[in-house]
């Protein structure tokens, strides 16, 4: 058993309009110092499989066919044995 | 300038309605050895301050404030010089 953790982000130069609404509110809140915020996703896959290389094969394609949109998004791997 | 990596789970016990979804999206796929699917949040924030601690102390008070929802979220923080 594997648990990937994916990590999606927006490519640097795709506009983050929540990433920017999060910048606003922690402004207004008095968090003065904060230059920039890029909101992404963080999804937590749990696979039935004991190899390794196969895990990360799967945990890849899933991401490439489903979990991120490689369009405007880059992802992330890291697996841990669970 | 330190970017501050925030990654936001549900905690265990909570339903998590977006991670079934996805979980059910990949058994579609062809992915019958996803067991389990929990999804998060990961959001990063550009913090102006060169004292690694005071860095560090922001962005826990960001998260307790605004970011992350204690009562039904756990998060995590990673802090590197950028």
């Amino acid at each position: 058993m594997y648990l990937a953790k994916v990590y999606i982000t927006l490519k640097p130069t795709v506009n983050d309009p929540q990433g920017l609404t999060i910048k606003g509110a922690l402004h207004n809140l008095g968090f003065t110092s904060v230059e920039d915020v890029r909101a992404g996703k963080y999804i937590e896959v749990r696979i039935k499989e004991n190899n390794l290389t196969k895990a990360e094969e799967q945990a890849n394609e899933m991401c490439r066919k489903l979990l991120a949109n490689p369009v405007i998004e880059n992802y992330r791997l890291d697996l841990e044995k669970a």
